[in-house]
């Protein structure tokens, strides 16, 4: 196993170290399936019984291939290293650990191999913590233990910039905030869990993203907020999975957007970007953004919405493309979001959507621009060059505000 | 599952259950190669943490198959319910059971399926109770719940006065006492683990064989030393995986059992039968029976010590076959070796060497004799007949002693 030998190097070169693994690739599915087999509608609780024995197998498996490399390890279950839950079986949110007998392990230069994606709530039972939840084991285990860092072993080998399918210039970030880091997943740079980026974040550990094939230093995720070596942009993000509604002109009163948007939040239509523009005439247009699987659905609802306000129209959109910039720069950075628009124009690419928030800006454009537009926001943020080139004039710019 | 459908006829019956379930078939060979193919020597606290997997993904798949039914089921693994069991990893013994959520459950109306063969240690490590585990962990539980009965299900659909196949007439025993079970068991007539027989007798737990595919009621295992009910004589045993060896004409002093036995006993090699016979001469024979595949090697090394003790000759035979008849009658009834060897003479089959216990006589025999031998003696001690058709006689025999 490669990872036996990973580990065992890192444990010859001093590192103490907590192994957090999931189950092997395809066991899960195929517990599932055996589940399915039995029964389609299983317990929550049982079902979480069955699960857990991948992470179990892989524990045994794993410290075994370290005892034959002549690591001692010692392998624990999520109940065992007293990982406690809430009873949500299926989803359980880790409530807290008790690192007693990992310390003591470790303190015998073992290394600890735990199951992730489980724990036991209050009464001892056997839950699991939904899709992820191996990343989020790992998190809280290096918070109850103070771990120097915590890395995230996936198939990327970092974070970057943008996706190389598309800007082949792309270039991975040494480092990333933990706010970038959420805004360059939920936008579709999808390498973690956001849950455990989250969790990351409330625990302030330091998080590194690696790739398990290869060696490398990876992205750390950090937390400073005034991290000066912090690129202006850190990355862009894009996504082509959504698609545009726009009911025009419809009487601009208190409660309007409530009206429009309640049918389809009852739905259970997640709704992305919202922009409202007020028109000339007493009416407002308003236009919004679903996921392209919605499309069709949402389009009839706004339909009937907009026959029972008397709306002038409503125009529907599934070609578009989001492309988002994100970084904590702007912050303290005027003139970011001139810099995107001129790029955009330049190209000749028409906005048809923007939405900002503190550290990211947004806008919608035409599918087919979608490779352009990022490739030419790339260039124009200069993201293929590291940013260590010139930290000078960033710490200058900061230290002159 | 079958298993599940039974269950839930039972619950629906009226009694209280719980169900300690073994891996499925196949599966404990599957994680064994799994482990080998990492490593030749995985630790035993490894393995365990693999092979307890096993019966994890059996009792979440049955109490999932019971849900399907309608019959309220959870599962338990053995550190669940507080199976404490010594630290020996991969052969533990089970040293107590924390019976209260087992208990709170069954008062709940739910089925309770417990993982068998599987425990954790003083420190909550998991621990495997090996071979057979799975008939402990039941038995076990029967005692700690003072069950009414602990029922075993298994290939056969109880204990019979001998093997069908050499004697069709032979008959299932509707009961059986602890002490013939394992005499019989031990001499072949393999149904279930001695350890398990052995730990129910320890906390008299009755213990029935049943069939896991055919519905009938088996063979009970009774501890009642006066059981009026017993037959004379309860079964043949047989087995033809023995060897003979004979060292005739060493010196008659004392230790000299002990120095023949010796190296044998200090090569692992198992004895079973041992006959001493003084001869005339001041010199003695001495005989005993080894396992086949220990044959050659007790051989020569047999030949060696008679070197040493300038004995007459060894002679060695691998054709012969041991009978046994086991009953606990034959301690209040004298006749019964008689009426043994005198059948036996009847058939014209030579004994080669007689052995003696409480409760069962054995004798060597030529192996082109076992089934004429066995029939023979299955024949003269009536055994195709129920014992309840002659009840009275044997009460009164009893009660005139």
């Amino acid at each position: 196993m490669a990872v036996a030998e990973k580990v065992a190097r890192r444990r010859a070169a001093g590192d103490d170290m907590v192994v957090v693994v999931s189950a092997m690739s395809g066991e899960t599915d195929r517990l599932l399936k055996l589940a399915a087999s039995v029964h389609s509608d299983a317990p929550a609780r049982e079902l979480d019984v069955l699960l857990a024995t991948g992470e179990q197998a892989t524990i045994a498996l794993l410290s075994i291939a370290l005892a034959r490399l002549g690591v001692a390890a010692r392998s624990y279950t999520g109940s065992q290293v007293h990982i406690r839950t809430d009873n949500a079986h299926g989803k359980a949110r880790i409530l807290e650990i008790d690192s007693k007998r990992v310390r003591d392990d470790l303190k015998h230069g073992r290394v600890v191999v735990v199951a992730g994606f489980q724990g036991a709530d209050h009464d001892g039972n056997i839950t699991t913590l939904g899709r992820g939840g191996s990343d989020t084991t790992a998190v809280a285990m290096a918070a109850a233990l103070h771990a120097d860092e915590c890395q995230i072993y996936t198939d990327v080998d970092g974070v970057y910039t943008t996706d190389p399918r598309i800007v082949p210039k792309a270039r991975r970030l040494d480092r990333i905030t933990d706010e970038e880091m959420l805004e360059m997943a939920s936008l579709g740079a999808k390498v973690l869990q956001l849950r455990s980026v989250e969790f990351a974040g409330k625990y302030k550990v330091p998080l590194r993203v690696l790739s398990s094939f290869e060696d490398g230093p990876g992205t750390l995720i950090t937390y400073e907020e005034n991290d000066m070596e912090a690129p202006l942009i850190s990355g862009i993000a894009f996504n082509r999975d959504e698609a545009k509604l726009t009911i025009r002109g419809v009487p601009d009163r208190p409660g309007i957007a409530a009206q429009i948007l309640g049918e389809i939040g009852q739905a259970n239509i997640n709704v992305d970007m919202i922009v409202q523009n007020v028109g000339a005439d007493g009416t407002t247009d308003f236009t919004f953004t679903v996921h392209r699987g919605d499309f069709k659905t949402a389009e009839e609802m706004l339909r009937r919405v907009a026959q029972a306000l008397n709306a002038r129209e409503v125009i529907g959109d599934d070609k578009i493309a989001k492309i988002s910039i994100v970084g904590v720069g702007m912050r303290s950075h005027a003139g970011i979001a001139g810099t995107m628009f001129k790029t955009l124009a330049g190209e000749g690419i028409n906005i048809q959507m923007i939405s900002t928030s503190e550290i990211k800006i947004s806008v919608v454009v035409d599918e087919k621009y979608l490779e352009l537009g990022v490739r030419a926001l790339h260039d124009a943020f200069r993201l293929d060059e590291p940013p260590a080139t010139h930290p000078h004039a960033r710490k200058a710019e900061r230290a002159s505000r």
